[in-house]
């Protein structure tokens, strides 16, 4: 597959060719060439710039009923992403301007679809995309609800993120610190990460899954038990933070990633159990429903950043055709900060 | 061991033997025979009357911390019960009253100790022990705050309880339809049991998870999903449950029966990851942690009790000697309704 972008009016696109059993791989997309679609009028057509990679984009591969259909196959991946509008058939966007939404992995799409799910949003401007697709994008809003609205982060609190160093655990972790969290510990898999976390984040700790006894080491670190614990990997990790629940403590679900590539059954957390004894509450959500409290957050997030409160880290992959290898980063742990394609 | 009061003044006391792997066995208690306690200034003497028989009871015999200490190896097996002040050395007690507190499995023991787990309260007058054991004790108010308060049942919700033809899951059926829930189903282990939830007690449908598929009824039972699941057994029926929650469906984590005598590690709900696709919350909850609400949900317990909207069966077991076996029915599946030890 090249990389340049055609000289002839084509839009390339990645597609669906099979549900994967595991990690994403060669046989699982088939790039296609096809016609640069037409927007019709009140319609925009959009050159996408950049890719969201996020976690979930792997779940919606599987043959399963979640909060958004499966992707079908032969169906363009569906993503988060940034375009330009470079043709307008609307007065609802100019070219020029830049638009966020669900982009798919492609280089065009189509703005003023009237569809809720597919419909773009017009970027503010003076913010750089990728940027905008971390922190003040998908990954900044769910670090914010989950940690805030579900998770009920409270002054002097012992907050554990998991997936510490990517994306939205980084965040999680400075907007515990931010709300008067007292000990703030992540959980990541390399000391590079770790180091990243504690030497220029704030965190107060970072213990490294792969090498480390993290069941001994969060024992350690959080002597009166965990009051918040944002899990974004699942497995044991969960189990293990589930079993040192302080009273009234609470686990914010907000992805698996350590299942996605499961095949088959993962197994549960059998310290489930300590909810009971502890009055412990778990609770998932989907950023989705909060879209219309998107601006309250976002204005929160310029105001952190602003002050350095909040920093962030961006990993960008060139090229349309390594988006595969850019969703695997997740799983792999390649990354530090949030992923982002460039188209 | 004799169940024929002593004739000396002697306190006949069942204490832990050794901590049991599975089931509660003739190993597990040892009767003592020792003197009856002498009560000092402040306090009055109790002859107890009723034991209330409770799941909790066999996980205080594990070595294991949880909302209570264990039960010290030697100690008087910790339970709830009910009994009669037979000399008083205080005005709080007169003689001839009914008590309830931690009586222990135990003929006699002592009020007015000051101690806010161990201390007694008095029963008001006209009630039957083994009734007040059961919709007014700890049992009643475990459903009550349990699915109001925990839960927030709401009208039109469709409830699904297990353990539903014992003490609490049977009175959390009939709260659940006075709260407008549109459907009620409960899962228990014999066709007689389901047949009582549903020609008595006004449930909706019963699930013989003995001999019917219980994946396959519920999904017939609740098309639209559980809005609310109220768990008294843990294990592969709470797994069943998440994997068919509504929409912000709740799961009220009450006990885990299936589990308690398990030896060695359960496995936990793999279908836990639904909670994140349903923005669903599942929460534990002690019941200790109400005891000033009693009274509020007393008088609702009450009312409902007198209109005949609340129905209750209590499974009276004759003889301190046969406690540990009347806890072995709350396992077994022996009972139906709340199982109180007469002494």
């Amino acid at each position: 597959m090249s990389d340049q972008p055609p000289a002839a009016p084509v839009n390339r696109r990645l597609v669906l060719a099979q549900r994967p059993a595991a990690m994403v791989d060669q046989s699982t997309v088939r790039l296609e060439e096809v016609p640069v679609p037409e927007p019709i009028p009140g319609q925009a057509l959009v050159r996408v710039r950049y890719l969201s990679i996020d976690p979930t984009i792997r779940t919606w591969m599987n043959d399963a009923v979640g909060y958004l259909p499966p992707i079908a196959i032969g169906g363009v991946i569906r993503c988060a992403g940034i375009g330009e509008i470079v043709a307008s058939h609307t007065e609802r966007f100019a070219v020029g301007e830049l638009v966020f939404g669900m982009t798919g992995w492609q280089d065009y799409t189509v703005a003023g679809q009237g569809d809720g799910v597919a419909d773009m949003q017009i970027l503010p401007p003076g913010i750089d995309p990728p940027i905008a697709l971390n922190v003040f994008g998908i990954t900044g809003m769910t670090a914010y609800f989950g940690l805030i609205d579900v998770g009920r982060v409270a002054a002097g609190d012992t907050v554990v993120v998991s997936g510490a160093a990517g994306a939205t655990g980084s965040v999680v972790g400075q907007i515990a610190r931010i709300k008067g969290a007292a000990t703030v510990v992540g959980i990541a898999g390399s000391p590079e990460k770790c180091a990243w976390l504690v030497d220029e984040l704030g965190f107060d700790a970072a213990v490294n899954y792969r090498t480390d006894d993290v069941k001994a080491r969060l024992r350690q670190l959080c002597p009166g038990g965990i009051d918040l614990y944002f899990d974004n990997v699942g497995g044991e990790i969960l189990d293990l933070c589930l079993g040192q629940l302080a009273m009234r403590g609470r686990v914010v679900l907000c992805g698996a990633i350590s299942t996605y590539n499961t095949p088959g059954r993962a197994s549960g957390p059998a310290n489930y159990r300590n909810l009971i004894t502890k009055r412990g509450r778990m609770e998932g959500f989907i950023i989705l429903d909060y879209t219309s409290r998107f601006p309250e957050a976002q204005l929160a997030m310029a105001s952190w950043v602003g002050e350095g409160k909040v920093q962030h880290k961006e990993h960008i992959v060139d090229g349309l055709a390594n988006a595969p290898d850019a969703l695997n980063l997740l799983f792999t742990g390649g990354n530090t900060g949030k992923v982002v394609v460039r188209l």
